[in-house]
């Protein structure tokens, strides 16, 4: 459809009709499912508003979406279809790992196949938009939702951001099986005080452009077709009538055309947040913030037409929202055909099927981060007597929060796959443990509590049973975890240790045999120090959905050798909080190991120190770096500079390699990170095999936002390291002469 | 001296001469202590700079300084005095309880009376300068110096900032007695990340200007004649070189024209800070920013004059500074006697007199918080066997890290003071456990371990003694806390908990006897959730100081009913931080006490409610508030509003209470605070006494930097809450039209 034809529809719309188009309901409306994850009071709206609104939220399924949009058509004047979004976030039936694993693949690549099966199956299911990537840069594993980001560094969320929307989007959104991303949540939603979920987020405009930025700005620039906005204030105003952030940043300095929408109930939140006194002046704010959608909220249907009619917004504020609306529509070939790629028989060929498992499985294997490893890793198919015990060994419960689309049944649970990989007559399995401690009262979505009533008795015994087949065993594996509710939206800690009942099961086990290989299920990083002393080998495996068992069957017997980079640091305790690899120096920095004087910037009681740091990961092959080389010592502006390192798999498996790259610009006019990753490769090598691999270092690379907030490079000195996670000390110095 | 013979001293000297004017150096140089609180290896110096510098740090006592300023004199060419400087932080000899222990007064007047206190002690002494008021408003009790603030308000923080400039100054520093004052640090020290000490600090510049810079200002604008600089960073520039800070805000925006000196090593810091990348760039920095005085680094001393012969500074950059440091040493009338108030005799009889000490008395008194009280307190002095058990029972060193002048010795401990006030055959003393756990290593000043070898078997004794002690007593008092340098500078926890040698001894005595009256020692806020739990009362106590005995046994058998209100919320756990009274509401508020539904903002683990909020303090009569009343509803520029609140004494002792009004502006362009202090008054109330109390509300109190970041009011809806601590529900609404 052209322009011109949509032009026309504006011109012939009324303004309640316009005002229905940047409407979002959800599915209740539409007989669909009724995932709410605000307050629910909001939405209540006429049979008028529902047959005109522009866009619905999480309702999917081909033959249901096509007969939604079919009834809809009916009833709509102009013929506007509706628009299907959901929240695919790690996929739609086969279930990824989630973001923060997927971070730690390292492997962008990957995780744009990953992206583009998500599209695939839920194109077919009829949906049209996915609100996903989640680009949001977090530093607090007290947050429930670092499971949904990529992680800490702003470099890493950029890669991951951009490959998702190409993933979701492929070359262009009439693709077969291609879905529009949203990238979210501008801004800063990562950084709420106290970790708290939907808390204040107060930082320097310097740290907000430099840090959180652009990643979102990265989705955007592969591409993406829409914007969700923050819950939180961004300097003082929530970010969705943030008008500097929206309509300065966004729109002017970024150049971005597409869709807005509200974050859930947001514009109707800022009445709440205290920047609006009522629905009138809440409406007013985020339209003239340029917020196209309100999602789920009465607010732009109850007070945008008094607004206007009033003369206290222009018409034409509310035309070109509706436009933008009409464009995203247009795009996505609504127009030609309003039912897109919904299929019923691509549905069920699509969905789960074995090169969509398989994708998973591999990614998986991936995102597998090996914390520790005496010894006890691999395990041997042959003549092991190994004992399978935790809540986490026969659970299909292994998909995060907001995995909300999958089927938990379609889940491989670690039991299964170790029983479908090796034939276990030598094997046990036991649960040990509840996951949740009895005193335990959380809600997952629609506030149900899930745990059952607790049973000592049968707790007791169940623990009685573990250490049993603990004190027979070679070798134990215990699969430990927080509850999959315990992390995502609205699942903030502020302990961010193991369940008691599960450390008393580790302590029980470790009494009585101490080869223990622990496997971990969680959405943030833990405290995991008492585990790390006492634990032989440690696997982190996230929460890693469908495939989850198989991926970590494989990893636990080196079908495949685990290769995944945390992609966000462990902290020693919650009270280091927050510990993030690319910190400043300060004034009296405490080099690692020193032992230093009470005046210099540490704690008193623990390291400095993360307990694990960004970037690392283990392998059962051993990496040898070398040879670490500039091609020259001297960089000019328009030129590069190419520093190479020789890495050799000295050890006896094949296996692959994340190297990185870091820079440390040594003096600046503003203070400078120790470090900043700049660029990474992942490679895979045999035993005895070595490469040598070549980075590019330019002038750009080296930019940052100045003393007086121009974003240029400065000349001086810089150290680049390169190695296997932040904590390498391989560098060599370079100078930048501009 | 005239303006022109202060110019002639700068016509004279050589720039080298003038150079040395803007040295600080330690005692060392002098024979004097060495108390340093940065790497010890700056302070190398030549004996000509020695000669000419122009100040001294933290040496005292008016014979030695006497003696130095006569041998200095003779040496220096013009004649021009050298300035003493010190941290005279809560008290020169006789030493008061730490800041946040003042803070808790919520008395100005009688903090105002301690600094005085502190400044004829010390000018006697032969001071001229004390390093203090510090005002950093502090968040988050990790950080060790929460001990040196009065906490977290910024209202309440200017108030006793400027509360003790007056006492140091007095009406004018020619008056007998006072010493200049020193604001410190700025800017927004108090907010390092992660509470670790020197770390760099992020905040936009709205929360800067809104929070943090206030009580530096109402310090300035109480006379206060010099600033120190802060070592952190302020949007990315260290404060030190911070020409934004140091020129635009401090000398432009308010006008300061005083000295401005580094903190201790912070120029030669800027280059660990990696915004220098010699000395040479940071004395160039921070001369440019206008810091007057190097402390102890020879980073001005080596390189100032290089620059400015090599024209990269202009030698009026020198001057200026110089003329600071000359006209200071005029206002302190050093050019007619650079001996000022040094006096041996004076010395002699002011020093711990009975005045001070009983000054120090009462401020004890009206410091001490009562968390908690279930009837175990007050205590009788007649016939109750009370069992007065801990490491705190019977410890001299109840002073704060900083009180680095004060004499251990003549502290009055707590037995010591029972003992004096009571006839005491029916009570028991006994230390029950060390203060530290066996495996805690944690340095003082001049990096000395101040724990004794660790013995078990006494160990046991003692815990055994004071449980058979416990048993048998009527009522028991647990005087438990942290060692004096677990906080102070230098001394950040990731922990915040009693160390556990303290939470064992807590736990078996509380098997033997549940009437537990809990005496807390400490610098900082903890989470006492256990105590809290179990005791039947508890008492903060901070570190008291000289008379922490006797205002603590004041206390305890109610010749003093307590009246302290915590400056500082303590939060529910160190995953909790940073939690303080005046926060944001969010989009998404959960109510006190609201169960709520997942998606609100919330922890899942713990409420969101402090321990114990701002402002929270009990006594042991009871207040009752009521007949809250406004004289209008509505307020216009330049009038104003009353409201009137009726307290009425409703227990059987006289009592002390602070009255506190909270302004909550209900909906600005920017978000606003639940709510802020904006009033106290403290009165006293005999039992069944009554009183009316008027506080008047102005446009003035209700101005805030908005949404353009100018500081004016907004017209709205406010409520105004009176009450007896932060969590007040008591409220009026009025409006605002401008």
């Amino acid at each position: 459809m052209n322009q011109a034809k949509l032009n026309e529809f504006i011109s012939n719309m009324t303004l309640e009709e316009k005002i229905d188009q940047l409407l979002q309901l959800t599915g209740d409306y539409y007989k669909g499912s009724d995932i709410s994850t605000g307050p629910s009071s909001y939405m209540k709206f006429e049979e008028d508003t529902v047959n005109n609104t522009g866009s619905i939220l999480n309702v999917l399924g081909a033959k249901k979406l096509k007969q939604i949009q079919t009834e809809y058509l009916e009833k709509n004047r102009h013929k506007i279809p509706l628009l299907f979004m959901a929240d695919i976030i790690n996929g739609y039936k086969t279930i990824f790992p989630i973001p923060l694993g997927l971070g730690s693949t390292f492997n962008p690549d990957l995780v744009q196949e990953s992206a583009a099966v998500a599209a695939k199956e839920s194109a077919a299911s009829g949906l049209h938009i996915t609100f996903s990537p989640m680009v949001d840069l977090v530093r607090d594993p007290r947050w429930g939702r670092v499971m949904e980001s990529t992680g800490e560094d702003v470099y890493l969320n950029g890669l991951f951001g951009a490959a998702m929307v190409k993933g979701y989007q492929g070359d262009s959104l009439s693709e077969e099986g291609t879905l529009a991303a949203c990238v979210k949540h501008l801004a800063a939603y990562g950084a709420p005080e106290g970790g708290r979920d939907y808390n204040t987020v107060d930082m320097s405009e310097r740290t907000l452009r430099q840090q959180y930025l652009p990643a979102y700005k990265a989705a955007l620039d592969a591409g993406c077709a829409m914007v969700m906005t923050a819950f939180n204030t961004v300097d003082g105003i929530p970010a969705t009538g943030n008008k500097w952030l929206m309509r300065d940043l966004l729109r002017d300095e970024w150049g971005f055309e597409g869709v807005l929408i509200s974050d859930y109930a947001a514009i109707a939140e800022l009445m709440a947040h205290g920047v609006a006194e009522d629905g009138e002046e809440a409406a007013r704010l985020a339209i003239e913030a340029g917020v196209d959608i309100d999602m789920v909220t009465p607010v732009y249907v109850h007070n945008l037409k008094k607004l206007v009619e009033e003369g206290k917004i222009s018409e034409q504020l509310i035309d070109e929202s509706v436009m933008r609306v009409l464009q995203l529509k247009n795009q996505l070939g609504l127009f030609e055909n309003p039912y897109r790629f919904a299929d019923e028989e691509k549905e069920k060929e699509l969905i789960l099927c074995d090169e969509h498992r398989s994708l998973a499985r591999k990614i998986v294997g991936e995102s597998l981060v090996l914390l520790k490893n005496e010894g006890a890793l691999p395990l041997s198919k042959n003549n092991q007597n190994i004992a399978f015990i935790g809540p986490y060994v026969d659970n299909k419960a292994l998909s995060g929060l907001w995995s909300i689309h999958g089927d938990t049944d379609q889940v491989v649970t670690l039991k299964e796959a170790v029983l479908e990989k090796v034939e276990g007559s030598q094997f046990s399995f036991a649960k040990g443990s509840e996951i949740l401690d009895p005193d335990t009262k959380i809600s997952g979505f629609a506030n149900v509590v899930e745990q059952k009533e607790f049973d000592p008795k049968a707790a007791e015994a169940d623990l009685k049973e573990a250490v049993e087949l603990a004190r027979k065993a070679d070798v134990v594996v215990l699969a430990l975890g927080e509850h999959f509710i315990q992390s995502g939206e609205g699942g903030s800690r502020a302990e961010i240790t193991l369940p008691e009942i599960q450390l008393e099961l580790f302590r029980k086990v470790h009494e009585v045999n101490q080869n223990i290989v622990v496997v971990l299920f969680n959405g943030r990083p833990l405290d995991i120090k008492e585990i790390n002393e006492k634990a032989n080998a440690i696997v982190e495996a996230w929460f890693p959905g469908t495939e989850g068992g198989n991926g970590i069957a494989d990893v636990l017997f080196n079908d495949v050798n685990p290769s995944g980079k945390l992609s966000m640091s462990f902290p020693y305790s919650v009270g280091q909080i927050p510990v993030y690899y690319n910190a400043f120096t300060t004034g009296r920095p405490l080099k690692k190991g020193e032992t230093g004087h009470r005046f210099q910037s540490r704690y008193t009681d623990i390291p400095n120190e993360p307990l694990f740091p960004f970037g690392f990961g283990l392998s059962y092959t051993e990496f040898e770096y070398s040879g670490l080389t500039l091609d020259k010592k001297l960089l000019s502006e328009n030129e590069k500079l190419t520093v190479s390192i020789w890495v050799k798999n000295i050890g006896k498996y094949i296996g692959k390699e994340t190297v990185q790259l870091y820079i440390q610009d040594l003096a600046g006019s503003v203070v400078r990170p120790v470090k900043e990753l700049k660029a990474i490769k992942k490679i895979e090598l045999q035993p005895g095999e070595s490469k040598t691999l070549e980075f590019d270092i330019t002038e750009e690379i080296l930019r940052f936002y100045t003393a007086s907030m121009s974003f240029e490079s400065e000349s001086g000195k810089f150290k680049a390291y390169i190695g296997s996670d932040s904590d390498t000390e391989l560098f060599e110095v370079f100078e930048l002469k501009k």
